[in-house]
């Protein structure tokens, strides 16, 4: 094809700086909230970045697919095709959004072959930008990064997500999961991000993140490129391969990986 | 008294500045960490930064008490007495330091009277500086701030920590409080510094704080005059008188107040 992966990123770097700016803008002012049922937020931000991004991405290449949450609540689900396809979350968290938690970020992956091959993440907030193409290297605003070197359960840091669903089922799952991972590891973060959960898997701020029931393909999309170059492994929770479409994620280092099938694995 | 408290504001966001530059330095090398117990660490950054502080402060305020996290694992607990007092810890977030996770602040309280008079909570990785004086305010980079105007549970963010202690009464107790909770608000946040999540509470961030069993009055002295000033309730979480001494603390607006004590009694 004539157009490379490092135009694919550099294109995609763009849209997110300027989504960025966006987000910046709003994340200081009072903000007009919808809501999709009781604890899921969307706003005018969202909106606008979803609308940017593509946009963007659109005029550089208009032969490509493409799949966004706000398009995807609006329309339905796109299916994922062997075209070469920006997933793109134009802001994640955006429950931290709402409240002024600086965790929120864009998300923009580009798969090929339903292979993810580019990623972008970016917290506009605390200007982080987490970048990585396949084959090439995971970046956290351009230096390398890799995923941690920790070997123990019991020395790692754990992230995962309270989810948005509030079913007795689900949600005595979910603390009965955590009860039982938090006696193996040091201790438990939660960001409110999946995105950038990822990332922290990435660069060695986090050992262990799984989540299950997230959005969509979209929450995962950018970081699943970027855990892998740094590194790091990305499967299901289950031990299973990773499915992008899933809707379930588990990342860590490789040295870590079999200890924590198993962790999450007794957690059931 | 010679001195006002403006002044004593003055020179402990001084040693807070100073010290968020050692705390910098190390946030972004390799570390050398000893560990007392298995979850709980400590670093040589954490110990330089109770000396740098406590240097600085006793240079200008000789006749002042000090109580500090390092000193008083070092040796034993000091007696909170009426004397101007300056309760500090040097690292919150020993573990997001240790890991490379971006909340970890330095907390520095004064007490008159065993009165939290004086408050200066700083995160040097994302550079902000929550400050506050009793009946003066507080503020965020010099910017005033005040709690949230969150008046509903099921709207409210959460945060609270899963603690170092690892014995199986204590954990079931955290994670049932943890599963009732998440039934009754939109969302749970771990970002594992005690101080930060006081100051998250003060600029409205957060809507809903609890901690129970943290390590001492340090990890809430900075906090506890912050909170108030952004217009704050700060409580134990049987809804009785905020004890510093305690290793017990909840916060939230005054709208939440009832309905979090309610929640709180029920998670039991």
């Amino acid at each position: 094809m004539a157009q490379n992966v490092e135009e694919f990123l550099s294109v995609a770097v763009d849209a997110a700086k300027k989504a960025g700016e966006l987000i910046r803008k709003g994340f200081y002012q009072t903000k007009h909230v919808e809501h999709k049922g009781e604890v899921d937020l969307v706003t005018e931000t969202d909106k606008a970045c979803e609308d940017l991004i593509f946009n963007h991405l659109k005029q550089h290449f208009p032969s490509h697919k493409f799949i966004g949450e706000e398009t995807t609540a609006a329309f339905g689900v796109t299916e994922l095709t062997d075209d070469p396809t920006w997933i793109v979350d134009p802001l994640d968290g955006t429950t931290n959004f709402v409240h002024g938690f600086p965790f929120v970020c864009i998300s923009i992956g580009l798969t090929i072959g339903k292979v993810p091959t580019v990623g972008v993440v970016y917290n506009p907030i605390i200007d982080e930008l987490f970048t990585g193409i396949d084959g090439k290297g995971a970046f956290l605003n351009g230096k390398p990064i890799k995923v941690s070197s920790q070997s123990e359960l019991v020395k790692s840091l754990l992230a995962t997500e309270a989810g948005t669903k509030r079913d007795k089922l689900t949600l005595d799952a979910s603390t009965n999961r955590i009860n039982s991972l938090l006696f193996k590891v040091r201790s438990l973060r939660m960001s409110g991000s999946c995105a950038l959960n990822l990332c922290g898997i990435a660069c060695g701020r986090l050992d262990l993140f799984y989540e299950l029931g997230f959005g969509g393909s979209w929450d995962v999309a950018g970081g699943a490129v970027i855990v892998k170059e740094a590194g790091g492994a990305l499967f299901d929770p289950s031990g299973n391969d990773f499915d992008i479409t899933s809707q379930r994620v588990a990342a860590c280092n490789p040295l870590l990986k079999d200890a924590f099938i198993e962790a999450l694995k007794q957690s059931e």
